[in-house]
């Protein structure tokens, strides 16, 4: 086994990590009770028997938000799974420490997307690592707000390093993907794992769930714990300013029984994919994690319905013709064209 | 490997299956749009790019059924996935045959169950075995509803081998397991898979997925393939005696908001169940499956609610500390005194 040369994390880098953490989790959800007006959250405390616990907190029938969740967690044990210790061997027949932030918030409004988010610190022995991401679900799209999700996500890689954004926003779309509707979930966002400054920058993964992570050099700098703190920094506290305009504006708009039942059939696609295919959530509810948190993201209302098909030309069908594919967002000048039939511009 | 001495099919074998199984989806789909009286099954047909086809029929918005489909399919391909290898390793190389009918339905009145029903025929090189199976799961549970669909599926099993019924009710119990929620998903029914006639009757597997599936010796006596045909037949046909009586006795059964909300959080729980657990649905979707088809089980509309409790001592809670616990419905006398408080009896 080639033997790493990671920066040494500081000496209180758990600390230091858990209050990144759960200081995003208190301004997110003082962020979103204001917004809201009415909801507020309710905070559960719980112990994990391994080892650890959490703070949840849950927001039902609020105003703007028909229900959502933002849990921090910090959780230890004796050793990894093996589907981590596949992508980390060094960490083998360690200790392992975690702790991480995650976020779902089902919104009533069909013309306000459901957004997710997660960021996690990971220690086991000789590695540590940085993952997360945010990303966006709207079910009426608008080109402005998905450019402007995106817009504010990428601010905040950029303020870090220049390299992050263009491997962390394919790797998005590539891990929010279903490979049974081939649908992205969808909007994408940002997304990353295991930075952990060896001075590689991986860039992505069989969504399949297959071993192999790709990795691309950084180039001669390596990457600094502090570096990886402050992009998970930039990144969580961009959260609110990439969300909460897109409310503002679409709040008040109008919408009818067609509207909604769009959208509980479109929160369908949002269990399936939490369900089918994300990695996190089938490990937590396989290995006897805290169930009612993990599946704190699934939508409280959805629908299915047999072969639905949305009729040609549009709104709904404008969403997976185009916005749950992936698309270059900022540069793509066709988005605009297709999107202006359906005033679906800004 | 140890050769396989299993009964010889006849000759037509194939054809045989096939028609038992489009046989059992025609004369379910007659008896269910008899009873439900408004809705009727639409039908659609399809083929699968690698080999064979299907005839899926859907009812959406009957008057019993808020939406049902029952499902016959054909199919045929180069070679067995891995999975199902590793339990029938003399398949490997071989080109396979595999035909089916399963069926999920979903009442709209609260005191309806849902149900389901599988009945499927594999062949591949030297090897050939049948597999199915039914199962009940109520929301607002009646002991003596649960007694009769068991008792109806246990004489169909008796009146072809008696040594049957105790072997597939466990297994049922044991597949149809929510390990998340430490929950059965219903009150189970009957589950066999890989029924050759080798002179073992196969009697359950780790519902993890791992790969052993125990037997015990079915004694001198090897099943012929007949005999294993006439299992399915018999099973098959015990499906409309073993559920209608239940819709007749509670179809006028007013219900209010409070029930129908605790069965949409209740089919939240069968979406889990689907999407986690259920091989075949996991297996469906990430190998290029018909989705519309595999995910016509799911529910027209569930519900999930973060910490929900049902009260102490309520109808709802009856259901999860009695009914979605393995039980031996018809010799525990105390399951009456369990009942009697809540009504839940007959």
């Amino acid at each position: 086994m080639p033997s790493l040369h990671l920066p040494h994390p500081p000496a209180d880098s758990r600390k230091k990590a858990r209050a990144l953490l759960i200081e995003l989790q208190d301004t997110i959800c003082a962020g979103l009770e204001s917004i809201d007006g009415e909801g507020k959250f309710i905070e559960e405390t719980w112990e994990r028997p391994e080892g650890g616990g959490g703070r949840s907190r849950v927001m039902k029938e609020g105003k703007v938000f028909e229900q959502g969740g933002v849990n921090f967690s910090e959780v230890h044990g004796e050793e990894l799974p093996p589907s981590i210790i596949k992508q980390r061997p060094e960490a083998k027949g360690h200790k392992w420490f975690a702790t991480g932030t995650s976020m779902v918030l089902h919104p009533r409004n069909p013309y306000i997307p459901t957004v997710h988010l997660n960021y996690r610190y990971f220690e086991a022995g000789p590695v540590w690592w940085f993952g997360g991401g945010a990303d966006l679900t709207p079910y009426y799209p608008y080109l402005s707000d998905t450019r402007h999700f995106h817009k504010v996500l990428k601010d905040a890689c950029d303020s870090i390093n220049p390299k992050f954004h263009k491997v962390f926003k394919p790797w998005c779309d590539e891990y929010f993907f279903l490979k049974h509707r081939n649908e992205s979930r969808g909007v994408g966002g940002i997304f990353f794992d295991y930075q952990d400054g060896s001075g590689k920058l991986y860039k992505g993964q069989n969504p399949n769930g297959a071993a192999s992570i790709n990795s691309q050099a950084i180039g001669e700098h390596k990457l600094s714990w502090e570096e990886l703190f402050s992009l998970a920094q930039a990144c969580g506290e961009a959260f609110l300013p990439s969300y909460l305009p897109i409310i503002e504006k679409r709040q008040n708009k109008l919408f009818t029984e067609k509207e909604r039942n769009f959208q509980l059939y479109r929160r369908g696609r949002y269990v399936e994919f939490n369900l089918v295919w994300d990695r996190g959530t089938i490990f937590g509810l396989q290995t006897n994690g805290r169930t009612e948190s993990i599946l704190m993201s699934l939508p409280p209302l959805a629908r299915w319905e047999y072969g639905f098909k949305a009729s040609l030309n549009s709104r709904e069908r404008l969403l997976t013709d185009l916005f749950t594919k992936p698309q270059d967002w900022f540069t793509d000048d066709s988005l605009e064209e297709q999107c202006r039939p359906f005033s679906a511009i800004d």
